[in-house]
């Protein structure tokens, strides 16, 4: 899935991020509460790519000791905001205009691992995908395309 | 957007549903600990329709006083389950399979109507839109669309 | 789905049409020349509102005697566009960023119905959703949520 | 974006595929007449990964040089069709149940690639992801996700 027939992806993509982890996770805290309250973990974050962490939690589960769908998508979406901010800095504002998620398996009661890579940032509209993961196997448990708007400079 | 051309909505959808209230909140109540712990309530309950209400709590807040993401996901994906056992009764172990979300409007800090109405409900998979407002505001907030998959009987 | 505990919907919708049904297929026979050539059929044009209708032709078949999705997605485009052009007149320039379509019901080998209703126009972006039917009968074919990018004033 | 923490895809992506080229092709001209007669050319065929081309045909234009939105959409689905029979062979009556598009830069007027992988292959349902590039260009023109439902054996 990566274009080989067409020469690999944008170089944009492999340009330092714009943003420091420590950084981002302070965004986190002051716009996201939602998120810091899970315990988001930021482990890697590049120009339009991160890698997220959200440790497992009781609370999370469904009967059957599965993670809820609205953390999943919490999460993915974070992870995105993560890329993106990655591409374009500390822009203030962005928010997400749409978000689709396929949910593939049902997730084990473990750590989730997202990874985000943006498709697009343009100025006015970016497109971004994540995949989640159960820490440590190697199935895709959902998978999420969304758009973040990002305002007028 | 009711299909007037067309004679209106399929008679199925004005059929009596096939759960009541009481036993869809403990089916709630056991099986989505998230949504019970949000405290929703089912304000109607009918064959492939129905309406919830999410009092406001101000840890769903995102800065700016707007409410996040993730629980309005969450409401939404509640909504178009209680359509759907509403149609097709306490059938256990439908899940969702795809959810997309469009948000149209920031919510103001004020409760959460979802208006639920099943699209289709086939044997293998249902599929359902949702409409959020805030309580007693006609500006439609995030519209949502959701897929579930039914087991087999 | 109309929002009544909420009051209905935006009175902006309630407006005349910015554009007339001869301005705007004046405008697919010059932007969207496959639009044209299926001979799409503008039947009504209101503020945010639209119905289309496109007629049988046996080369839109699948064999099973159904129409292809390729060619209901494209009706949905077009009918969400002139509900937009509806609200905002013949603003050039806007463009499809984003559409997602649920194929409820196999269409009969019949002219096709598109009732198309914008849910949010805004500076930037627009979101609208469609309704496809058989003419004639009730039940929905397909139903698509599709957003609009709407290029700077 | 390859769960490269996770120690890579699943396994069962790099199996053979069950469907050679020529009887890939052979149902599309039986089943899918009109991406037969946009002439679509299946350039690889793996379990679960396609390789899609589509050459360039003027009439497939919309002014401004760019290839209309629903031959975008027909490609993906012919790519992840290809690919998910690559996974299960020729299995009647799969269909499409839900298709997503980001439309993400404006096509020039060159030969379409589609890069198609299954993200999911279920009993009942598959969900498989799409790239769209100009043939030689590595930016992503749009980005596919779709759901198929298949029928019980």
């Amino acid at each position: 899935m990566n274009g080989k027939e067409n020469g690999g992806g944008s170089s944009r993509m492999t340009e330092d991020a714009r943003i420091t982890i420590a950084e981002f996770e302070r965004i986190v805290e002051e716009s996201l509460p939602l998120a810091a309250a899970w315990k988001i973990e930021t482990r890697a974050l590049h120009h339009g790519r991160a890698t997220l962490r959200l440790g497992f939690d009781a609370g999370f589960l469904r009967p059957g000791g599965t993670i809820s769908g609205p953390i999943q998508m919490g999460l993915a979406d974070v992870a995105i905001f993560a890329a993106l901010l990655g591409a374009i800095g500390p822009v203030p504002g962005a928010v997400t205009s749409n978000l689709s998620i396929n949910f593939l398996r049902r997730p084990k009661p473990s750590p989730l691992i997202a990874e985000a890579r943006m498709l697009k940032v343009g100025r006015k509209l970016a497109v971004g995908e994540v995949e989640l993961y159960s820490e440590g196997d190697p199935e895709m448990l959902a998978h999420v395309v969304a758009t973040y708007a990002i305002p007028a400079a």
